[in-house]
């Protein structure tokens, strides 16, 4: 069996709880909930000939789209099938000989090195601190460590770095000649934080990004790495050919140029993270942890446990995220959910405020 | 620079040569030239929108149907990124300490093993042969050897080892436990002759099969590999997740199902592959390797060269495949053309003549 899982298994849930795929409201995934716009259905549907055509190996012309977009030099620019596939590029382009993990975080991190072969150290960001990211105490382990992954914001537990107390580690990690991956898939919403133009100061930075999870298309595999273009030219040689499809780098630029669905998706996104974020408070039973991007992390309380909390919810249609396969997270205790629509919001809050005030 | 290079890749020579993407006949990668089946165009524009959900990692229901096609076992499957992927997997998968290659042949195995620092034996056919593989020169040089990899029918030379020669080998590598990668990305026109029901018999023998040559998407990138479970299951603990977007997954029902489809193009493809070969036959200066797949592998005679007749049928939109960088070949004297409709393989046979009568 495959030995990793993730939120947003649609199939698994179908097969599981013999619901069918049309009524589930899938909060297990952090996905924008408009769905994506309505310029790339066009854009597919004119030009599905395309698949008779190898894709091109070095995505020219979506790297060209993302230079352009973000402001950054093409040079510094690599695609891949998800940022998942450039995680385990990294690692076997690099091969560390040891690397930092802060904890709780997204497990494919874990899962390369692993697979690899390479000794892996955690730093554990506390439950009675919020579990908050301290820059300080991840500097104090970077004794023998050659890699540090880092996500920011945090999945699951929402946590942020701001852009000035992030660059005190990018300062370090640089003068000790340690590679630092910070992975920003969910810094949609706060753009201005990213250090993505920073890689032209910092060579041992390198930052992932999705194109996925916004523009709400994981389905069809997208995201890229920023780096120093000599360890760009390096990824290159280690990645397989044709990764990225074709359909994959041919919407980009209807990605970037639809700002109409951009601005809409952000201020739904901002606004329902504010609603779910208060009514989840108010709900005796759970703890809300503060949310810096599309999902919001949760700890039951007293002695309610998240599998008999996810059946309950899958049985009427809705999926959420149980965090219980998360290192450094007490197992059966902790959920993470995604925003959603306001009415699908609503659904979820209802359900919820029905099961807990039950017990 | 991306360090691989192979036929197919339009964008470049759209650059190259400055002709527009419409005026090109690409012979340079072998894709069934009919396209894909128009079954396909229409479930994918039906179900667009699964775009907004994480593709099955486990790809469960293109399991089922690759294993019912087939007719072998669910658990002796795992699909990749096209085939490409599953070479770099089985790599990363077996560590081997040194593997042997059958050359010339497709450049991914060495690129994969390179990539992983596995040193490398090659088994040189000889051109004084017909470039024809000996089972027995592949035997004599099998010491020290822990995985090898053969491409039959073999890409670019055409030749093809039937199905009874090729299992004297497998029952070799089975009795010395060395692991054999047979690549059928080219057996579609001879399925009969596949190994892929063999894999029950010998734990050793590990098949790859490209879902996107014969049904013309190199551009959704469909392949798997067929194995021991066992084999299959270290496989998929190595994979990443989601390397195969969900439009992929969802297209290989219709793949199948389109039997007027799958008819009318083995019936072209069988035809205009026997028209190529003795019309090329017959222009002076070429010699023609008897072709085993769609397509056909090509010697420039006297005082031609590969990259002025290429730079030349390019500037009338017509693209071949130079040999030149596929190790074991004299470089600038082989050329590879894909079969393709019979309009278009008049129209190549024509300039062919013309430039090769000039000279």
């Amino acid at each position: 069996m495959f030995n990793y899982q993730h939120g947003g298994n649609l199939k698994k849930a179908i097969e599981k709880y013999g619901i069918p795929s049309e009524k589930i409201i899938d909060f297990s995934a952090n996905i924008n909930p408009l769905g994506f716009s309505s310029k790339i259905k066009e854009t597919v549907t004119k030009n599905l000939n395309q698949l008779s055509h190898y894709p091109d190996p070095e995505c020219r012309e979506a790297r060209e789209e993302i230079s352009g977009y973000f402001k950054i030099d093409y040079s510094n620019i690599i695609l891949g099938n998800g940022s998942t596939e450039l995680i385990y590029l990294i690692v076997q382009t690099l091969k560390p000989k040891k690397a930092l993990i802060p904890v709780p975080t997204f497990s494919e991190y874990e899962r390369a090195l692993s697979n690899n072969n390479v000794p892996i150290e955690f730093c554990k960001s506390e439950e009675e601190l919020e579990f908050s990211l301290s820059i300080n105490k991840i500097i104090s382990q970077l004794k023998g460590i050659d890699l540090v992954f880092l996500c920011n914001p945090n999945n699951p537990t929402g946590t942020f770095l701001p852009r000035q107390e992030l660059l005190i580690l990018v300062k370090e990690i640089q003068r000790r000649k340690i590679f630092l991956v910070i992975d920003e898939a969910f810094i949609d919403l706060q753009e201005e934080e990213s250090l993505i133009k920073e890689v032209k100061n910092y060579d041992y930075l390198i930052i992932l990004r999705s194109l996925t999870k916004f523009y709400s298309l994981p389905g069809l595999r997208l995201g890229f790495t920023v780096a120093d273009s000599k360890f760009i030219k390096k990824l290159e040689k280690q990645k397989i050919p044709w990764s990225v499809n074709c359909l994959a780098q041919l919407v980009i630029k209807d990605l970037f140029q639809d700002e109409a669905f951009i601005y809409k998706s952000k201020q739904l996104i901002l606004q329902e993270k504010q609603f779910l974020y208060n009514e989840l408070s108010k709900i005796q039973g759970l703890k809300v942890y503060k949310p810096s991007a599309n999902f919001i992390f949760l700890k039951l309380l007293g002695n309610i446990f998240s599998q008999g909390l996810i059946d309950h919810l899958a049985k009427k249609g809705i999926l959420i995220r149980d965090c219980s396969n998360f290192r450094g997270l007490e197992k059966g205790k902790f959920i993470r959910i995604a925003v959603r629509k306001h009415k699908e919001n609503i659904k979820l809050l209802k359900e919820l405020k029905m099961i807990l005030t039950k017990k």
